[in-house]
């Protein structure tokens, strides 16, 4: 008998909220097993030199009802392409990120969480020399990598203070203006749609929690956890990185952003250490 | 025997400094009378109620070598073309600005004399939705009526107390970077050549004056100023309106206007009664 199941009996109401939790934030299939290993360091690795047990892994990922062939898959590939190193240690793993995983986790983490999205204290507008547009792209490409969004041929938003070359025509202040088409403009093709619907979804993920959580261990409210900040990031990062005065009226977005830190309030972060001497 | 002959007898040396002033400003050829005569209101007429008499407008027109029969042709367009009046009393004509006249003199003037162009508190850079070319020139031409240049396909700069339509994208602030490529697009084709030509022939009647003003009857000094100052401005007025640092470094549009402010403090400004009252 697993710990699992002797929990079922003691807590059988507990076990099945869990299970319709979970399968709330999965029924949507395809989740690419690499990134939801990434989305667990991401909300649970948060030191430098945390690691995390290939058991605590394990049982995670179990929990979300992913293969263990495929997550021993997508451990190798994580390792191929340096976002993780793993040690062993007699029977068992241990994996944590390297330099590059953890300062990509970082720097996403930083919107991934944040509350609500200041306006920087200024913007800088920058226009482009008339170029051909094989140069344009290349310049679009190296501004977006600086945080620049494009809002028109040549035409670049970012905060003030970032860096951009002496060739821009370039204002610094505010915007005073931002008008529909640029807004309706802003998100990629598609990300409305996800958002509405993982918006859904943690609308009754909150219905089904209300007043529940305490009834959660560690591990479940990690899993949970893991899963929603993995949906959320997934739409989150695929948005310019941009207040939310700058996208349509009603953007969904915005409700998402409010249900995902209500929830991941209600479901507080287990500590790392608190998981790894959870029975497995 | 005339007044100017008179004159030349007793002031010989004035007579053909002024002699050789006028030509300085009217080899170049093609003076437009019409234009002509509007500078000399520009110049001289600085109130609303201000009258020129016609034996002034002939005394000055004819110091500038231009034919009575070409003045009186231009009199008659200016009249056509609303802007300016004319009234008999007896023999003689008097004539007037309209209010559209007086409005378009006053509104130039602010450039005309400017000593310098200094920077508004703060600019506003317009950003179009994706348009149609045709679209766009229309857009083009109402904003520069409004006062905005065009810096690119769809984008506009102002000062930020101009009024703007709630279709673009705003932002208000500084410029913090003018590269070479924009400073060297704002003159339009030729005006450099102009201004440079100009600057020339300025530097060589400031050598002539030199110390010399003071042997100018009113007349004179009127005749020379509105040379000036209708040379000027028919280069200075298709000129973006804009400082200094908008312009390609060495500018002659910069010096040319140094060298106006010195000559017109030079030949200052006789009053129009007194000019009036000089014996024609």
């Amino acid at each position: 008998m697993t710990q699992r199941q002797a929990e079922d009996e003691t807590h059988p109401s507990s076990a099945e909220l869990f299970t319709r939790a979970v399968a709330l934030l999965t029924t949507q299939g395809d989740l690419r097993v690499w990134s939801v290993i990434i989305s667990i360091f991401g909300d649970l690795a948060l030191n430098r030199d945390d690691v995390i047990t290939g058991a605590l892994l394990t049982r995670l990922t179990t929990l979300m009802g992913l293969k263990p062939e495929a997550v021993r898959v997508a451990l190798f590939r994580l390792r191929r392409d340096g976002w993780i190193t793993s040690r062993k240690s007699g029977r068992s793993s241990a994996y944590r990120l390297t330099d590059m995983g953890f300062g990509e986790t970082q720097a996403a983490r930083a919107r991934i969480y944040a509350p609500s999205l200041p306006e920087p204290e200024s913007w800088q507008l920058l226009v482009s020399r008339p170029m051909v547009q094989a140069a344009r792209a290349q310049d679009e490409k190296t501004l977006q990598e600086q945080g620049f969004h494009v809002v028109g041929p040549g035409i670049y938003l970012g905060a003030s203070d970032l860096p951009a070359g002496d060739d821009f025509l370039a204002i610094d202040g505010q915007i005073t203006r931002l008008p529909d088409w640029l807004r309706v403009s802003m998100p990629p093709e598609g990300l409305e749609q996800g958002f509405a619907d993982l918006c859904a979804r943690l609308r009754d993920l909150t219905s089904l929690l209300d007043g529940a959580p305490a009834a959660l261990d560690a591990t479940e409210r990690a899993t949970l956890r893991v899963l929603i900040v993995h949906h959320w990031r997934r739409l989150l990062l695929r948005q310019p990185d941009l207040p939310d005065r700058f996208f349509p009226d009603g953007w969904p977005g915005v409700a998402c952003r409010a249900r995902v830190m209500g929830l991941l309030e209600q479901l507080d972060r287990p500590s790392l250490a608190s998981l790894q001497d959870s029975p497995g």
